[in-house]
């Protein structure tokens, strides 16, 4: 009977509230039961969170920057502190082992930090005497309400990518976390007001296309930003702009890691180990295709993946000891494993096969093993598309410049690596891929909160990246003040007041 | 007979083109005389256009940054010494008085010296550490193919704010200039050659909406930027953005000054001439509407401003006494016309009528004298709406809090003034004002180029604004590198491979 | 019995440790009694904290600046926690009333959050192609062994000016706080310690010449920062360069208050109370100078400050209605007392004496009630010199350039402000007047943690402000990178490794 | 007869004077024959000089920056139209060869070109609400009249490293450029006037010692740039500190080139040549010491030079053919020659001997040939001096550790690099090696123009490096406004103005 499951709402004003009639059970990955219902916004409620946020507005732009900073920097504090609990709601709702959801929260949590540097990312520029006594300066304010759409896959740091830095710049927001795993990001809306995030700077709403359309064409919402699949972020770009609202879409990606002969093979495969599986491959950022130079270094690359991955521990993530948890829905874990079936059908030579796997005491659960694949070829549908699960194909050239053509024929350009020792092969790739975070020798370039995150082609629709300093100008608009002042008055004037002194 | 008149084309891969079959005649507004005509490229034209520009990419972009900057500099010295040239182009095409001309051509080389400060403007940021042993680096690389879409309101400097900072980003371009003043765009186009530009970085094809959309589709154009009308503005940006590409769109104006009771009444009088009516009123930075707070001071400036139009001489732009020329078209006239008989129907009160205006020996010109209007309301269509002539009105408001208002209510959000003395009136308003670009006693604050240009709400569309800082960033894509090095090799080895030495 | 006191020693390597035989009282200004004695590091000791220092550098350096600026971050928590501690420290030995101190506290606090930002503000700046194919970036590198001597008026705020930034950026620090009032920063140096910063990172010698001269004079210290008084400055600056270091020098100040006639005069009454009184005019940002403009002005600021004054509590600081406390030593005290006898004699008009006041139960504290003198000139020692008690004297001028012309002539550049409505005025204003830092009606504008603080002229000995970004280049050096790479090898070389798989 | 040689003096306020009873000759080094002499300004000349920049000052000051900018802009092209007769003036009195001559002049250009950016430079920081309703921002003000001491080395470039961004700036400058070759910066300070510069505002005094301590004793004197030799830095920054101004004094040089197992052997020997024997080893960023990692490393480079050095020409500079030219004077040729004495002396094998070097045609020029030493050991004189010749040696180490060491512990700190193909050999050495400048495969890492230029330990006293964005902080001081309007008056007040009117 899901109507006895709990039941999650909504955060509007400082306030947990329902609001849609429809509503959407929420699973645990590991044991494939449905444990709660998430109700899905509808209009009305989607409306009720902007009006909150365009209420909260005036007060909050008004208050000084280094104050919006400190609730950041308090915020930062509360992450700290609750970062067990915050790690539990993530593994309970999207199956991540342990380990790997408090990387998540520590990433998170260094995005709220950059935040609360904000009085120095704010600083205009100012200039004296842009012509005979006229000065001109810019500063950077506050939009007003601004929105944001974020992903099953990371739900409590992609939603921190977002809303924490534009709060800091001024603005208000409402959130729309993933439906699937909505829980870690409505806790950590709670911790920010007990930091001293007034009601309604931040609300939260939970619901799918109806929620979304309405951010979209609501034109109190002035800025949106978000993170998913390629379809759907080309989708938001698109009726967003048209909505006339400035818009960042974050979409797929098909990342590629290069193994030139020169590098230590052992590093790479160990590297490469986490950079496929980690998190069950359901990363923006995850290796899904290995581009080995040379068939000795795919040879090894392989040998070594194979050996690696009968090592792996794949369980419930509560367990400490695991490496890997279950994929996040039935409906992914059926689409992956899909994915796998067609490689074989493709033709790549399918290594190591993680179709059977069963875990102990968790039939149910949404698991399924490593895949490995060797000789995978460009025209094949599992080089193509993106799959966001634990396979990893071996893809073989010839030579550095075959690969990084592959690379950049590649309809996706989010993230890529190349391993080696050679400074002239990093420079030459680093420079030539057209790849908006590049790695070298480090397999996930995630750029740290202080630098910007953001592919090329079509892993992201607009001009600015997310989170670091393009997200300080995507949450402001520039203001341009030229002033000069009329040189009679009170100051060549003021001996004239006062003739009787003379 | 047309067909005799000079035929204007396309600049194309360094070359003079034709291309498409359609074309339309020039004018020249002070006679009223087509004395061109230009051809309207078709969509193969633009295509061929887009092609030369991205056969010149990738040698364009390997360029090092400080040759690119010096081809700028270059230009600057060329533009410098032809520009009396430059200026009878654009008054022959568009009408504007000379002086108004070389004004406009000052502030466009003043974008290209910016552009060649791009060694330094292209820095990105680095650091050391960002885990041990693990260094993280930005860089802006640049798009490739890029476009512009001007007006003919400044046919020199508008191609100015655009496409010096694209090239010398490392990007190509396809420039779109007016149709109907489309002479001076391409002769800079060729002086560039003559600055060392390589054919195909800069290209220049005339046309009209067919032009327009193949820019906007193809997909081979990474970045669209704009300026233009707010409804064009609004299509450019939707349609620009379903294709999946970055767009500045900067659309229409109705700028207001505020006049405060304190003010120095004759400086703003003679500041408001030239705002008003320079250039015919055809700049979007252009003041069409005065708020005068206090009946007293809306008595003091009317006076003074019907004053003053009456010593304002109108004329061909070529004779240097004049102080403003013909409106661009005679469809534009009629419809600036019209909105001066719409003025009067509506109740405002026309102090000044310049609607029966005869030039003497140019009766066929598009000439339309100084129009004044007192007690203008906000529900009128003249307030509302951009009219882009020699129209200017005058709203009374009690205070300075009614005068803000009525500008944040309003549509646009391009520029505003307020004329003032007083240091808590000015700094109230610049920092409470929805609007991007704010003058203190200056009445046209047109941002200096080492500042960015842009409106708020329907005034722009995107989220980088025009020239300047913001420029650098719209058209290069950020790409972010994090490398460590494996600590194994050369470094430690180095004694190892030499043990016969030890 | 002095021997019976408990007496105050050094914090060295993360110890609390005796040094030097000479040893000095430490008085409670309130009381006029010695309850403390401080130990004065001689020669030994002062090299010991620059050899733990020395130790402590290499780890520290490899630190990851952002665990540098979280031990920052957890700094300003427990500052936060401790701050009533520490405001008890200052009141007991310098005498400033309990408000005071906290403010003093809060703006230390300030400076320990602004440091926390350091990942951001050591960026460097990255350069691609700086030639073909070759790469420059420059990087903020730390110096190593860093110095600071403080002066007793902000015993917990300056030296939280200088270390906590030096750490962040990675050096070591030996600081000398004043002997007068040291409690305050060996405190916070143990709190350090406590937020994670390792033994050794943070080392604290009380002293006087000796310590001092050992400092300046050893050639570990890289570099030095100073604040006190200007001969001292002079002399700090001259022997630490002459030992080759880097070294910025604050030193005293004389600021003026510019009243103008159209100023709010309640408003710049009330200002300049702080302004003159606050901390019994022991600041460096203290108004001493009223420069009021036009008589009229001058009699009405006159009247307002003399009844503002009856209205001032003076007392013991820990007693929370007092507005005022003791000055912080019995010579002090006389000198103070000694200017104010001068200023008679020389013909100022004394409007209030302070000089007779007794506090009930304080009979043998240093207390000096607030003095007020009119008429003041520019020849007179009360005008020229610095007195740095609460003594405030009121110049008569006509102009505005006169008021500016006494203060660019004036040897003190440090601070001024202007109480104006004029915006004319105030931008004439802080355009030409030759001092650091100016307020407009803002009568200490001591600048934000964000922002950087230095005086002109004799004011400040070097070319980098304290705090704030100009902290940052001074405890950093540049080091510029310039790399190409060879272009052969394993790049275009890997084919060529692998014929047989051909 | 020294009398009827033509006479060098000084340039003070746009016209060409004579100064100072002393004179001394001026030789071609090519033929050791004095061609002209040169005045050495007294105390009262160099007075005049401060005089003449102290009264250009004012106007320069307020001329808006952009004016300014155009002015380097204008002598860029100047320099690069007379770039051959500057060449021809360096030649004749350094002796270098032409197109030595030329990379010079082409370097000081990209100076003259970075100082032209400075619109841009001089933006300061800008922070709305600090506090409620209080704006602070930051400008960076020129100091008044600056100096300049430059070396022989570098007689075009080095001045162009200092005063056009001084001036830029608004700073006025007296230069005192080497007294040996003083032609082109005089000839070059001609050009300014040309392009613009007002009298006075660049002075360029010659002279020896009288000249330089005037220049640092007078007060007029804000901030003084000086490169030579390390002793003489250090007296400059010493006595220039002690009369309270800013200095920055570059020192000499010893700079290392590491040179790995793993290089590309020719293209090193081939860097090294340049590096070693350019300018015939009188640059500061000149590489007089190899350290080969391994015997077999060092037999190869030393075998590859010898080789090399047979190839190169020697003779005069006015030959377009030759390679290297002359030593500065006789008395310079003869300390580098018993440098070479020593070394044999010191044990360390000479390779190549350039002692006995006969040039035909130019029997008295001070021509010395190339010399290579191998076996180079750290405690000889030849390792641990500055020699300033074209005299090269060896040194060999088993270790990248032992050579960073080496260079650790040397006296100097300006450049190095390292010949590598190694990601990771070149991380660690750029990252630990304390030096300013460092080349990873570029054997002089002089950083381009936008960056800085500056050594660390004993090359460099100061903070702030030469030239680039320091040299921006260095040539201006930093003023910090804070602003707040009281809230009564013209704003609210405005209603009641004008109560007639409701």
């Amino acid at each position: 009977m899901s109507q006895a499951l709990p039941s999650i709402g909504h955060w509007i004003d400082g306030q947990n509230v329902t609001g849609g009639v429809r509503s959407q059970d929420v699973f645990n990955p590991a044991t494939g039961q449905a444990e709660k219902t998430v109700l899905l916004a509808d209009k009305a409620t989607v409306q009720a969170a902007i009006a909150s946020a365009e209420k909260a507005y005036p007060t909050w732009r008004a208050t000084p920057p280094l104050k919006r900073a400190r609730v950041m920097s308090n915020l930062k504090t509360l992450l700290e502190q609750h970062s067990e609990k915050i790690c539990s709601l993530i593994t309970a709702e999207h199956g991540k082992v342990a380990g790997d959801a408090l990387g998540e929260v520590q990433r998170g949590i260094e995005n709220v930090e950059y935040a609360s540097y904000v009085t120095e990312l704010l600083k205009g520029e100012h200039s004296r005497n842009v012509g005979p006594g006229i000065d001109s300066w810019s500063e950077l304010q506050a939009l007003g309400v601004t929105a944001g759409i974020t992903p099953f896959n990371f739900p409590a740091m992609v939603p921190l990518w977002m809303w924490p830095m534009a709060v800091a710049c001024g603005n208000t927001f409402v959130l729309k976390p993933s439906e699937r795993d909505p829980s870690s990001a409505l806790y950590i809306a709670q911790l920010a007001v007990e930091a001293g995030l007034p009601p309604g700077v931040l609300n939260v709403v939970n619901g799918d296309k109806e929620a979304v359309d309405t951010l979209l064409d609501d034109r109190r919402v002035q800025a949106l930003s978000f993170v998913g699949s390629t379809p759907i972020a080309e989708y938001i770009y698109s009726r967003g702009c048209a909505a006339g609202k400035r818009v960042q879409a974050l979409g797929g990606a098909k990342n590629h890691a290069v193994v030139m002969p020169d590098a230590d093979i052992d590093n790479a495969v160990s590297a490469l180990m986490g950079a496929a599986y980690g998190s069950c491959g359901e990363r923006c950022m995850a290796i899904p295709l290995v581009v080995a130079v040379g068939d000795k270094t795919a040879h090894a690359v392989v040998a070594g993946l194979k050996e690696a991955i009968q090592k792996m521990k794949v369980g419930a993530g509560t367990d400490g000891r695991n490496d890997m948890g279950p994929l996040v829905t039935k409906q992914h874990f059926e689409k992956v494993k899909g994915y796998v079936d067609q490689g074989v059908k493709e033709g790549a030579t399918l290594v190591v096969d993680g179709r059977g796997l069963k875990v102990a005491g968790y039939e149910n659960g949404f698991f399924l093993g490593a895949c490995l694949f060797d000789h995978v070829k460009p025209e094949m549908v599992i080089y193509r598309e993106e799959i966001f699960g634990p396979v990893l194909g071996v893809v073989r050239v010839k030579t550095l410049e075959e690969a990084m053509h592959l690379i950049n024929e590649h309809e996706y350009g989010n993230g890529t690596c190349i391993f080696t020792r050679d400074g002239e092969a990093a420079r030459y790739f680093s420079d030539h891929i057209l790849v908006g975070m590049v790695g070298v020798n480090v397999p996930l370039p995630v750029p740290v909160a202080y630098h910007s995150f953001g592919g090329w082609k079509r892993s992201l629709f607009g001009d600015l990246h997310g989170y670091g300093p393009d997200a300080v100008r995507f949450y402001t608009k520039r203001k341009t003040i030229t002033q000069r002042w009329p040189s009679a008055g009170v100051r060549e004037g003021a001996i004239f007041s006062f003739p009787s002194t003379k």
